[in-house]
């Protein structure tokens, strides 16, 4: 009674799919691509990056040793929306300098002691007249703050309360030997096709200074998953988006923002992505789309010990704000773990290297590519002998002995949940909800099916 | 992309209604309302009510020495769909006297003492005779109850079971000097015309005698609502209704009932509005109307410590049993402090003018304020600049320095959710649930983004 | 302005099936129902059935003499969707013999001890060639398992691990003389007219040797339901199938499936249903079918102390497997005591008369019959008399005296409940859920209202 005719070719392709996705996820332990990342990021940690200038082209130079980017720019002026690209900012050095000549803050310590974006200024002063312009977080007095002044000029210091509080009164030497110049922004992407023309994001940020949570896991771990992924088959096509916070995903949507209407099934900003807190969740503004329902199961599946945060999608927070205003609504949500603003570490000098891990961005690592492998294989497939069950016994996938002999072994539970509920109306996730049980366990009873023309795939 | 271009009409108006209510508002307060509705009530009081006759005409009258009160009459034998208006009721005296000629029950001392509608009757009896037609409630021995029998001719006393209790046998001398005779049935309304024919309904009732949260506390709060929002600046036409309960919302519908259900957007039955009790919300029928979302939003928002009800209809209780029968189905719920039925005062003598408070009415007063004002500023709105967030910096909307600094102000927040969720499917309740904040704070934001034309209304 | 007019036979006839069913109902405990549901299960309990054979033709032949079965039968080799009904397997004696001559395991004394569909096999072995072809439940050391092996040839003895442990090595003389040929499957149907083609069907199993709460209770509860309901006015059309599990339903659905999906309001599969657990109700995989939110509301208003469960439709269990497949998608649920496979007894010898009882017969058929009665008035009244509340004063429905005289009798909420909610959108069970009641306390005032012109069908 029902015709539908599977297509000969689903079959093996799952089957590739599957099987590469599993290679890639073994790799992540066994290459030790947690300490490979964290070399990474060292190496990137001392650049000085804003979101112009050439911190950004550095990172994304070395960035496109590992993978193959796509770096464009834009000049200063260029319109997006309501927002226009500013001048382009770079420094060389930057001081504030005591009666004896020391340097008694000194950008060459770090490049968080200035306030990104200061104008230049050079000259002497009290340290009445330096006051307004220095700044500190008197609650953690061993960190230097991290301060931004993008859209209006002024210049600025940031030093910990402990730098602060011992300098005399008395006369400094003051110099920020920067310069806010028509230039450029910067911003890169690669994209990687697939066998369907929808497409998965995964969209970092690389404006920030040395911080290393937040900011240097986001692209360090998006550019590995772009490595792997380069190398395995997939059914989606990725794109991987590396830009300066705000102004260029604003950027980025004014060239791609029809295009990802059209063809993104979902996306996710990777930030925070290497400390050792619980995986968190941020839902993309809809809720209720592709990109939250693959990562909400699969984060709730992550085995038994684990915590979970799921949180609603709120205006604030990084790019998701620009990918998920109105007129975009796109499909994107944040998987990080201890969440910007969280951590009292956030936005100082003591979000360093020795804040994140490698087993913290490894595991992050690997629930990225867990979700990517529930998205390959959260399909709506279709029973093809729904009415009444068809008999798996003569298939070998039904034991021939029943009654009370042993438990229904678990993998006949999930050919029956298959059969059961693959109506075309519910996909994977869907069936695999019902089964309170990971979509990814059932992909050998999916293949099975398929190989025995049992199961096809809805369109 | 988007051609919505804002009326520039939109937010002067707004910015009136909202000063306007923010007045009104403080009013309450400053001039001592809660004192002036109780002189109110205690001049109202002493009036012996019933469903028709010259209490209730008098009771509309001393109103309409406040607000501009449209009376109406129809006669008895009027039909109003299933019910007939029955001959006027009318009483001058009544008494129980014993042998020696003493009133011991006294219609002269609590107007109570009578059955509501008691036909004439006027003779000797012994006390085993009259014991049928006496009323008193043991659980509450001091108490006298309220009775009324309006469509079965039938006479009767009630009196405390302590005035009872001691009566001697022997023979009392009874006269109830009422009338029932083809009359009128009274009742009356005021419509404060807004700039939209939508409407927003309060409606109470008049027809109990001397008690005070049910029902006096009713048309007392109704009367200065209606005075205070004939002082400003409104969109919606607001409706104050007065009737006799039951027999009287018929006739109302039997007149407007048509009217009502092309513009009533949301209505509130008063009653039971002067205790100390906790705010308690009866949902319309619907349950989801506009009269309910609005009215569980603002109770919800009350503040720390307050503890509010929300229960869902049910099709006993007062006039929304009329307004909610399933052929008008009106959006009406009702906004009570302890709603009727759950006091044990309720219905008797102990109903009095101790039971409510000035403090008791001030407070609901405000609330039905409250809720008022949440309508006339729950539009849906439209972010004019959908397609990413509009740079709030440039505007002075949004702080200038950046990172590490301080907390999201509040006022941003709010700016964010605005921007964010406006996109002409959520109105304001639908944000402010989302954001998990009373809709009222949400104004200035509102009001600021229309003057920079970054909001308009969706219609 | 309302034109419905009631049509005339709408109340008396609804009258009539109340009166029957609430009949029905007190017979279960006036007639001592439970223990003649105990007599036949006892009568039924010796035989040998499986899904093919003698056992089946004699089980429906005594079902046969209380109430009017149309009995069917398919040869081997019938298709039935992805289904061949196999060779008709009889069985005549089985034993294994020690070297002295003695059963040590006998047929005769239980039919479990023979492998459900055992191929012939003759000959003598040592107790180690014995041994792949016994099996036993460690863990239940008294008990004999119940093992099948439909669909590959196999043979095989059951025994207590009790009875296996003391045998000594040595030689065994083993015969089991059965027959594996080209025959029938046979199965069997009641259908009950009513005034609807709309049809209830009750579904159970007859395929399991001696084993009473998992099978017996099934197929005696229905014929026993069935009687009943042969003598009672009803609206729905009533179908009883009693078919081998599995296999007899998908022969079932082969030859009236069609006709169910058009006909099937909801059904019930009957097993499980004489122990003394909790009601359990295994929801229909639509979940929220006519049949599963009749039952659950039944189900919910058992009564204090009761305790009810209600699970999610998963796809293993019992012949509702077949109903539910996507292809079918039938409302078809499950009402049962103690869930097959929630019982150590379950599959074992132990599951024999002693764990069923007269007392848990009696009141699951209670529980089907109070579902049953409950689908017979759950219709969609109209109040005819929508435009507020029609005065039921007037027609003796509601007190003519009012106030603070007493409670309002829960009749007259019903009634206004009724009044209230009937609008031709909700149900019987939507109106009872709102007012949190039983539906069938509503029949009196269903019946009074229909009388008084002011309740109809809805159509």
């Amino acid at each position: 009674m029902n015709e539908k005719v599977p297509d000969s070719h689903e079959a093996p392709r799952l089957h590739g799919v599957w099987a590469d996705l599993q290679d890639a996820i073994a790799r992540v332990d066994a290459e030790q691509l947690g300490r490979e990342m964290m070399k990474l990021m060292a190496r990137l940690f001392p650049i000085c990056r804003s979101i112009t200038g050439d911190g950004v082209r550095e990172t994304l130079s070395i960035l496109s040793g590992r993978i193959d980017l796509r770096v464009q720019e834009v000049p200063s002026g260029y319109q997006a929306f309501d927002w226009t690209v500013p001048r382009e900012w770079n420094i060389r050095d930057a001081y504030i300098k005591n009666e004896r000549g020391e340097r008694v803050v000194d950008f060459r310590k770090s490049n968080l002691h200035v306030v990104n974006y200061s104008a230049p200024i050079s000259g002497t002063m009290t340290l009445e007249e330096l006051r307004p312009h220095l700044h500190t977080i008197p609650d953690l007095p061993g960190a230097i703050p991290y301060v931004i002044s993008y859209y209006q000029e002024r210049w600025g210091f940031c030093l910990s309360q402990n730098q602060l509080d011992p300098l005399p009164p008395g006369r400094y030497e003051v110099l920020i030997d920067s310069s806010l110049k028509d230039g450029h922004l910067t911003f890169a992407d690669a994209v990687l096709p697939g066998t369907s023309p929808q497409e998965i994001m995964i969209s970092t940020y690389v404006c920030h200074p040395s911080m290393a949570n937040n900011e240097l896991s986001g692209p360090v771990l998006t550019a590995f998953l772009c490595g792997l992924l380069s190398k395995v088959r997939h059914r989606y096509t990725y794109r991987f988006v590396f830009v300066p916070e705000t102004i260029g995903s604003l950027v980025y949507l004014s060239k791609y923002g029809e295009h990802l209407r059209k063809n993104l099934h979902a996306g996710y900003v990777a930030t925070c992505v290497g400390d050792a807190g619980p995986y968190t969740y941020k839902r993309s503004r809809r809720g209720d789309s592709a990109a939250d329902k693959v990562a909400e199961h699969c984060l709730k599946h992550l085995g038994p010990g684990s915590t979970v945060k799921i949180v609603d999608f709120f205006p604030s927070g990084s790019d998701e704000r620009q990918y998920c205003s109105p007129g975009f609504n796109l499909p994107v949500g944040s998987i990080t773990r201890s969440m910007y603003g969280t951590f009292p570490e956030y936005h100082t000098s003591l979000d360093n290297l020795d804040f994140v891990s490698a087993e913290g961005m490894a595991g992050t690592l690997k629930q990225y590519l867990r979700v990517i492998q529930a998205h390959e294989i959260n399909m709506k497939y279709l029973n093809l002998s729904p009415f009444g069950e068809p008999q798996l016994g003569k298939r070998g996938l039904y034991p021939t002995i029943g009654g009370k002999t042993s438990d229904t072994p678990t993998s006949v539970e999930r050919l029956m949940y298959l059969l059961g509920y693959s109506d075309g109306t519910k996909d994977l996730v869907d069936i695999a909800n019902l089964a309170r049980k990971p979509a990814w366990e059932f992909a050998p009873e999916i293949l099975a099916l398929m190989d025995a023309n049992l199961l096809g795939l809805a369109d």
